[in-house]
């Protein structure tokens, strides 16, 4: 079921430059990469970028192939852990073929308009938002 | 079947002060919360902290408890691209009560030293090492 999310957490994720993707192998196993994402409309996309990760690229679009599902984490560490915080997006999932999703990561970064991403996509729809945000934000 | 880390990854995620811990509920779907940990002997230790996350501290140690497995992404992000890095260890896990685990933790993070995690900890044995670190540290 669809959980609208907490502002602060949207803002925030839609503005982080790195987050974290889990999945699940077809066997059942954890597997977790750190993507380059962009927020639009709602969705979250991510792309296979241009460095040589044959397997581990192949690893995340079977997992989401496989299992329909992905989580994605994004979050803030320092020395002060009372200033910790991260937010966590447990998603659908699938792979596509998307121009607008790759203008959409290439909007965010500047290396995606450099060297834009053949695809494919993977396209993330949040199912379940939870976040640890300081209460002051 | 084990698999020997690299030294410059096993030094690298060593001194990491933050990872990403994925593991898999028993539903099969994906989890990931970030953790603080601390490599001890070939084990990597983690416990739960002091903050008040009740749910998702559950969720990690039920996953762990019903699966017996996690994998730990420990990552490096710049603008600059040819600068990435990461190590991705897949582990056989467990949740134990140990205080020498502790003592590791308290040794790396003054923060534990002050507040030390009453426990449980997840003992982390790799399994498996992965990694993409640029070739020429």
């Amino acid at each position: 079921m669809p959980s609208s999310p907490p502002a602060t957490a949207e803002r925030w994720l839609a503005q982080a430059r790195v987050g974290r993707l889990a999945t699940v192998t077809p066997a059942g196993l954890p597997h977790v990469v750190p993507v380059c994402f962009a927020l639009a409309g709602g969705t979250i996309f991510t792309a296979v970028d241009q460095k040589p990760k044959a397997t581990r690229a192949l690893a995340r679009l079977d997992n989401v192939r496989a299992t329909g599902r992905a989580s994605l984490l994004v979050d803030h560490y320092e020395e002060d852990w009372s200033l910790l915080w991260w937010i966590r997006v447990d998603c659908t999932a699938a792979v596509i073929d998307s121009e607008a999703a790759i203008d959409a990561l290439a909007a965010k970064y500047e290396q995606y308009r450099e060297a834009r991403p053949a695809g494919p996509v993977i396209a993330l729809e949040p199912a379940r938002w939870r976040s640890w945000i300081p209460s002051d934000s």
